[in-house]
């Protein structure tokens, strides 16, 4: 084949596992200059990383993710660890002229992101490419829908409802794992699947967030510590919730929670536009809902695009019409697109300008919830 | 108002509730020619007629249906008690100058329909009507696949799937009621509710069943009697099952049971033409579902027509878009297309020789599982 | 039959047509201790009220008002008029002694409703009835639905997601009714949709809305006048969003419009709870979602509830399982529930108490969106 | 790692694609005994092969499959080539010690198919495993529901209905490729898709399809050769439907087409038994419907399982719950189960026993549609 693309990840866990799986298949499923090759994965326990190294197919393994930077053998950092650690890591590799796939959130704090983003912007000029990892924007429905309304099948959009509904903390037994705990995960429901719904309804629509009124939760304020008897605080959302409103006129309710029993992974978005609407959950994620209001009356309705047709995007790599593909599939064309654009060196996007204009979402949300207050969200200086 | 149409029905249980229903309703939903009166009703027992009267609103009642066809004050006569009782109702009152409703099953056997057929084109020529109940007809949805059928929205149909499933009697101490014994009901699920998808779909697509191969099974063999302890034989089928031949060219499946445990009342048919498909089933009878191949492969999916709308066939006469209707309603419909017919003094459709193509489908069926052979239906002389 | 209720109607539109319908009905479906009859009917025009008497079914017409509220021979005023006149006539009626049946919107201010409550309070003493029209309270899935939260089904309710969604003038060139007018409508999709999502998730939850964050939308700034091609300006809202805190500790987001285009009557109402979700949408209102989480791991999921079976509320006054209702059949439950209770001397819910809370959540509501801040709800002194 | 498990493959096109995708991912899914190596793969063109191996990633390539078999370091020969060259393959393999697995339908007629089994299993005395790949049945919601059958949740199976619907060449100028000519593909949509819905529903039920009554249809009989103005003959069936009884008592509606416009990959089926029913719709591949009529009466229903959690068959090598998975992870199953029945010398289901018992069921199915009549199914002697 042809050229390499030698990566460096990380972290393990489950975003590990799902880049990987990415990594190991793009190549096989679309047509690419460059070849991805899995070089090095790095964590903190010896042992582990070893393991996950032969479960997940990297040809080398360490604990210093240090090293990965400064070894000439790897062109691309992937950074899969927690959000903590994403600012300290994607400085060093950008400077180390490492391309960079972060996954989200960019940062834990406006200040880690604004330095992330004027870092990656300063390295673009040198070809150096970093993106963040919004991969729900990669799933083909997504993707049409983000087409469509660019192409105006619904018109002006008006109405935006976007949820992010998830259960695994029902149970108030359930362990103070590392996300529920403020200082490693930034915060709770709000920037772990909130960051979704806002990245994803701004990159569909074209409109930012202007301004926004919030709420956050925690329903179960103490819980057991992992391996123990004792309870510990739960230090952030349970479920985040907010009104909001777009710069190009759309009005927004956003809902993310870890407490909607039954709901596994409901991310779901509608959009309300002057000619018609669009809907989409990922909970069956190979189709989209499309109402066009253009149609004669009597046979006007919401019509279920089974995207898996080759016409739809990134289809034509994958299975004959009507064979679903599944989550990771998402990381895979996240892969391919990144690959496209270090190979022209162009900034791939979400950037770490949009992923930051993100983090200034989610911060306003979070001091409109502290203060009560309908809160204004700065806009990065450039957003590409 | 106008003239009146004076009704008199024979019959009061689940059918006479909903034709009482029907009477009630349709003057205040639709502006018709005559204006409906419900004169009198009559039924084999004297405390059980009178209390019927008053809970659906007749007039009067009577123990004996004879009086109705001799009154003259009386215009129509509606008969909705079982099937062993039309042919002899049905026959006086035409005899006797009175436009008939005749529920279905027309009769028990060809032989009876065939008589029922002709007396009744008899009829027609002195201005007599005579319509038989198939109400699915008139739902909607089902009048509005027909339509688009018509209008070459699917092409030519290839294909059509037709279930009504049921599971009413799934319990083996559920009673062997009247509907399971053959000298009454005729057969079991084929006529009770299986004529019904014969009549329907053959309606829809403008096709009639030209030959058919069938299998029917009884599950549960014996059964409670009524309010006993001893078991009696069940001698009806529990399930008919058969595959089709139409006129168009189409092929078939047919499948009527009350053995589908969970499907209450699911009357499903799909269409498949050589342009789109069509899908309906009556547990959501307000929606029709349509593929359009015609439209641009990357926005094609099957659209859930809420068949709500005032464009939709019946619809002005209920409320806003959006607000189901529901099972009684298709009754009404009936009785609105019957009154506009007895206006004009046509034969409304299903007249009795449809009702008996429909009798000549079921026993080509009947036939065809006795011998388990191809069995060609008989068509009428003359269809409506 | 038993002793009648005569009926007086104000008002024969949309509302007085489902009101009519379920007087006509309500006896035939239902076993009653008192006989509904459909004595008058007033409207503004003599003409038009004369059509509507004949085409309703009621047996006189006047175009006073106020001549059904001095007539003896009239036990209950029905109001179906719109929201700016409510006020005068439930005051009259209930000062005569008259029960009433007030539409809702209650009425067009706090002020308004609140005397009109206590004039309810008043009457209630002499055996007088009141009761506020929240019809959707009697679609038997959503009584259903606050049956299983009372019975604990869902444990603890922590998240209400609210919607009414509706699309009918999304054209810019749909003419300024009055339904757009401030002045008689009192507000627009707030009051008119709004204000039943606001009902019946505190109806269902047993928890009242304590404070609230608003926005409200106009889109469409300016429409034709009727029959005009004159603009004329839109005082109401087009849309309203709100964030709500309840009184058991549940957080909601709450959506009324008539932008959402391609939904009709798209009331739907998701609750999670700490031990499973309930979610009902209007569209398909003989269904209830139920998701229990106390089920093994392995068969956990969404119940489609078909809520047609005879243990269902109201159901076995209808068809056998399977065989939905409509939209009119909630009006029909509510005069059933009214008769039982005037025949008991009860009020029955909603109590214009219970329908003054609602206007003062809609007031707050109202304030916090042109405040830009937070709300409290102000509640009324004593709620049936 | 482990002890590899040196595979070599025939064929790289659609199913070839699929089954690469499997060894690639295997082992990085599922902690196996044996490590797979894609070793080598072969076809008739030495510039395509050469393409195909480097797409998809196996280590060498030749046009001789004779080849693969003869060297030692392939241990399994996975034929995915198309079904007239199954035999001879498939007997060479095995002759020569090597494990295979091939792809359905096992072969083109009855008498090649038998000769295949009882190679098997004469091959399996030896330790050399044969296998044949329904992939369906690795599907995570059919692996469900088959476990579910057979703890009695749905009681005694009395009615299935299958259909697996396509609708790729309902254009009558989609050109005679080899799947439309009888002399490479054996039969049309009977033997290509409707050898899943026997081989999926005896599977699940346990049963056996015993006596068939069938039709089938070509309804576009000439159509343009590939590449050429001209036209060929189309020489298989377009679609083919038949009722069977089965071996438990069950009866059963089957039917597989190409002319179901719309149904992109529409393998539906539906058990219902005396307890319960069962539904799978692959187009909703990550969902199973399950009535439980055992519940009380007020909470039944179809119960939507996300069969994505970790209690559910193959799903701990995946993704949290709520996260789909796709087509390809049916083949990556079957290659798990494979690996795991290699290690310990056991035939894994479907042996070619079973798929022999699938051809038998196909032949009779022809055989009835060829003479019009009732055909009873030969059973293989012995049926793993």
């Amino acid at each position: 084949m042809s050229k390499q693309l030698r990566v460096g990840m990380v972290g393990y866990a489950f975003m590990g596992a799902a880049h990987s799986q990415a990594w190991r298949t793009v190549n096989h499923a679309f047509d690419l200059p460059l070849s991805a090759r899995m070089q090095a994965v790095s964590g903190r326990s010896a042992q582990a990383v070893a393991a996950a190294a032969t479960r997940l197919g990297w040809a080398e393994h360490t604990t210093d993710w240090r090293s990965l930077i400064t070894r000439d053998d790897i062109d691309l950092i992937d950074i899969c660890s927690p959000g903590d650690t994403h600012f300290e890591i994607a400085l060093a590799a950008l400077a180390a002229g490492k391309h960079v796939l972060c996954e989200k959130p960019l940062a834990n704090t406006v200040a880690e992101a604004r330095e992330m983003a004027a870092a990656a912007e300063a390295a673009r000029t040198t070809g150096v490419v970093a993106m963040c990892g919004f991969n729900y924007r990669r799933v083909p429905a997504v993707t049409l829908m983000r087409e469509m309304v660019a192409a105006g099948r619904i018109g002006d959009v008006r109405h935006i409802r976007a949820n992010y509904l998830q259960d695994w903390i029902v149970d108030p037994w359930f362990p103070l794992v590392w996300r529920l705990r403020k200082e490693v995960a930034g915060s709770g429901a709000l920037g772990d699947i909130g960051a979704h719904i806002v990245d994803l309804t701004q990159h569909v629509t074209g409109q930012s967030i202007t301004t926004v009124s919030a709420l956050t939760e925690t329903f179960v304020k103490r819980r057991p510590l992992p391996g123990s008897d004792e309870l510990g605080d739960v230090t952030v959302d349970d479920a985040a919730l907010f009104l909001a409103r777009l710069s190009g006129g759309a009005i927004a309710t956003y809902e993310a929670t870890r407490f909607a029993t039954g709901r596994k992974n409901g991310l779901r978005v509608e959009l309300n536009g002057s000619l018609g609407t669009l809907a989409f959950d990922f909970e069956r994620m190979n189709e989209l809902e499309f109402y066009d209001a253009t149609k004669p009356a009597a046979e006007r309705g919401f019509t279920r695009i089974l995207v898996t047709e080759p016409e739809h995007p990134y289809m034509t790599a994958w299975w004959p019409a009507g064979h679903p593909i599944g989550y990771e599939h998402t990381f895979t064309h996240q892969a391919r697109d990144l690959i496209e654009a270090i190979s022209t060196g162009q900034h791939p996007a979400p950037s770490f300008t949009d992923a930051l204009q993100v983090q200034l979402v989610l911060d306003a949300v979070s001091r409109s919830a502290e203060t009560c207050s309908w809160t204004t969200v700065e806009q990065p200086e450039e957003k590409s």
